[in-house]
């Protein structure tokens, strides 16, 4: 690497559970809302913020990758935090504002998503223009199950596993 | 860096379930096929491919490093898609000779296999050379198990965690 | 990159259980100590060393992207291995010495804690100072929980996942 320029890598990871069936509650994931027929029989996530949990973990590899903290530490925790009921792509701008603000450039951020719904595979492209356009920077999915084993398996809930790069 | 070269980060995630106990499929893992012995009582894995997730955890990494999908939609899913039945190497090959004609360069791979069944350790290295000769590109790998605990502790399954670094 | 200068990364994972109620094992975590008042009504960790999943998250993905092996073949495995009884800060800094002989720099690394127990937010600061002493390079902390879902959930134990960088 050139000797003027910091490179930083990042890791972050989210999970959020499903909402009991009949709350009827929004699918967000990615920063796209999903469709009753695009979910596969589940609803939307419980918790105070939209539960994207792809957005949160890129928000968490890239808050780490600069050395400012966790998605907690920047938008608080529960019912009346600053997080609360925001979307994941209002986050990701939030991000890109207070990173680029203190000099960092986010080079790119990959994000695995874990679950058996919904079935990011159809609308994987959508997702990662959303994103990237939210973070100001390219941020790519990829999407897998765990085969029926486990908390995603099951159908609980959903996890996602971010990397993120950053220069200065 | 240098202003010529873009350097990228990937994140890749996979988990596969172990066939029931009596149906015999050879296990395989990370380019290797694991004796009996060597298997502490798992069968090989359920699936439509061999079944290999260090192989497909890095082939995640390495395409959305490179913005180019992930293992779903280059193989597709399923036991008529491209995928079924191949092998973990010629996947890390085909992955190479794709990202490699787009002009990336693979710099390395690091996979984190989580589960109870085989002992990599012993065959680490071999693991390694084998991985890194199929993909064209370093890979390391290193091993835990999750002391009983989920999916991978109940012996139900097993994880790989992987993330990798390429430049153009 | 210039070109003489070697860019690596790596990957990490580890997952520990909490010892049953009433052994009154000391919890460690990050390299830090956690009091009682700050445990939320879990014990310490099973195992040989101080089962400390952040600390040994980091060691290998370091030695990942360093391409020397991983913590089992670093410090052994077992009661009588020489990682036995090992605090996470030592490993950290015998993770730094050999790599460093060995030509290494550590850029950074990024950690991401999943758990119920301990709340990691309110000492992150100062879980981020030990870390970073130990290792003598920046480390960073993310922690979230699942949402009650998992063995993490479930206040069984604790993971750990950690992305490095290196160069040389």
């Amino acid at each position: 690497m050139a000797d003027m320029t910091a490179v930083r890598i990042g890791q972050g990871f989210d999970a959020h559970r499903f909402a009991e069936q009949g709350t009827c509650k929004p699918l967000w994931l990615a920063c796209l809302r999903w469709a009753d027929d695009e979910r596969r029989g589940v609803e939307g996530i419980d918790g105070d913020s939209d539960g994207d949990v792809a957005s949160h973990a890129v928000v968490d590899a890239v808050l780490s990758a600069c050395g400012m903290g966790d998605i907690g530490s920047m938008f608080g925790v529960g019912a009346d935090s600053m997080g609360a009921g925001m979307h994941g792509d209002r986050m990701l701008q939030l991000v890109h504002d207070r990173v680029t603000s203190d000099g960092w450039h986010v080079v790119n951020v990959s994000v695995s998503i874990v679950g058996n719904a919904p079935r990011v595979g159809k609308r994987r492209q959508e997702a990662c223009e959303a994103m990237t356009r939210a973070l100001g920077a390219p941020v790519t999915i990829t999407a897998t199950t765990t085969d029926g084993m486990g908390f995603t398996g099951r159908g609980e809930g959903i996890a996602a596993i971010a990397t993120a790069l950053v220069s200065r």
